[in-house]
């Protein structure tokens, strides 16, 4: 085992999107451990939009502080225990738990840590993504609330990313009529169309997106899946269908948000008779169980494919994330941070 | 009966909030009648903020087109008909429409004409309010979206106006334990304490609504009942409960909007697992039933109370509108059209 620790800090607070400039990668001694932890190789960490959050001075989250600007940052990781003296953690046991991006870390009772078994069908990176919170936030959000009908039409936002590109997948699989995505860039749009089989998708940067909008959903919106939040919703909620629902998922928007305003149609959910819900994957644990077996089942029968967009090395956090915000990403975006040595 | 019809015509297209000299008063001569139509006499007239939108060159609404200028502006009135040439309605008989600020009006098949029964229990004009739509979207609202529980707090906007003021009630006989309201002046803020059981009630101009938001609601948010819409959200969302819900019933504060934003906040939706939902009393016609006989039902046994700002001659509705805007009406306001004779 090496001796040295890799990791990457908030080299400071990010203005609006991050940039690989706000992290740095710095070299420590891999710790010791003390009587209630265990020391973790870190093999994958999942890159998540939400974690933008507690960056900021102010997190807006009483539960969590922001992260101090010179440590390692905050992230979900999926690791291995190399040496433990907690009776709970075994040597070699995989663990997903909220550590840092570097290659080892420190886990105690603090972290969030939940057990992992490796299915030996599955990758095991695929427990961070399509079998982990990713996959069962495109689950419950379709599942729960938005309740595709046959006759309906379903329009996603960030559909090439990691929740979205997932949901784009089970609306289908749910038996809805018209899967619609808004992507990034017309490449993005394209891959949709042509490999997540979404019948049309929409570029944000579009001129006119009421128009666009209009030729992608002729017959009006009933379903929105919303991983984005701000603005856009504006155009959308002139469009939707009586009795639909949004489901809000995340809001990538709201994360970078540097200007002060919302949707002003609001009162499009009145004349519609419609809804906007939002939902949290983690107050469901009761129902993970089920939402992983379904999600494995279609993975098996291969009605479900999980792209993921691979980083390699610990040193690409910084980039990885920033790449994430820039919209260049493609389904869930992961860094593999456990190498072969050289 | 007189051979002459006052009317109240719309004189320009108001700019925001409505003003009396938006509107004149004209007389004409009382219309004949042909094969199909009634002539009815309008007993009271119900001021409405949702007719607002119908007063703009775009009205925003596909089935019923812009209120043209220099005609009697429309509005829902309870009516007598006076004269039928059809054999659907008797003279006599009493009706509910959508008719217009005049003293007599041609009834017809496209004026959403409904029947009422006189019980000779509780006054005639309680059918434009209390037991109307009016108290119907209040009874809807909690009944079908807001579902108060006995620990929970609700809170109301345009808490003293018609809705409001019938919602508060409901959600004391429901069973919530505690009820807050907003309103325009202290004055109103003291009379739905007061009068109506309200436990805190919170002015508008407040110069620190987060501040007296979380006075008048220690323990947080479960439901909002919003009458108001437009930026009075953003505040409210940030006290708000986990599974919370937003019954988004009116929006006044569109109906009159100039600019051009809307709550940045609506992330608060995920965090706290919460949602926003429009409904139209006219959806639920088939449960007009159930409301009526348990409104009647309240009031009978004295638990509900209407409060009715009457205002008396035709040549008031302009200033009854104005008054509604400018927040100085207390309950439903309604003007008396049938006067005595002088």
């Amino acid at each position: 085992m090496k001796s040295i620790n890799k990791q990457v800090v908030l080299a400071r607070r990010p203005m609006g999107k991050p940039k690989n400039s706000d992290f740095k990668v710095i070299e420590s001694k891999i710790p010791d451990i003390k009587q209630g932890e265990a020391l973790v190789q870190n093999l994958y960490i999942s890159l998540d939009a939400g974690f933008r959050n507690w960056m900021d001075e102010d997190s807006g989250n009483d539960v969590l502080p922001a992260m101090p600007v010179g440590e390692a940052v905050m992230g979900l990781t999926l690791s291995r225990v190399v040496r433990s003296k907690d009776s709970e953690f075994a040597e070699g046991q995989l663990l997903m738990g909220r550590l840092a991006w570097e290659e080892y870390s420190i886990a105690g009772k603090d972290d969030f840590l939940v057990p992992v078994t490796d299915d030996g069908i599955h990758p095991l990176s695929y427990h961070l993504g399509v079998l982990g919170d990713t996959g069962m936030s495109a689950y419950f959000g379709l599942v729960d609330i938005g309740k595709p009908a046959e006759h309906e039409t379903v329009l996603i936002s960030a559909a090439g990313g990691a929740v979205g590109s997932v949901a784009g997948q089970i609306t289908r699989i749910l038996g809805a009529r018209r899967v619609v995505g808004f992507a990034g860039s017309d490449a993005k749009c394209d891959w949709l169309v042509k490999k997540l089989g979404f019948d049309a998708a929409i570029n944000y940067s579009s001129r006119d997106l009421d128009v666009e909008i209009n030729r992608a959903c002729p017959d009006g919106i009933d379903i929105y899946f919303d991983n984005v939040g701000g603005r856009l919703l504006e155009p959308v909620l002139n469009q939707i269908n009586n009795g639909s629902r949004v489901v809000f998922c995340g809001a990538v928007a709201d994360y970078t948000r540097t200007e002060d305003s919302g949707p002003s149609n609001l009162f499009q959910l009145v004349t519609n008779c419609a809804r906007i819900e939002g939902f949290l994957t983690h107050t469901k644990v009761d129902r993970y169980d089920e939402a992983r077996s379904m999600l494995s089942k279609w993975l098996s029968e291969g009605r479900l494919v999980s792209f993921e967009h691979m980083y390699e090395g610990i040193e690409c956090c910084g980039q990885a994330f920033a790449d994430l915000f820039a919209g260049k990403n493609y389904g869930k975006t992961l860094v593999k941070a456990l190498l072969p040595e050289a």
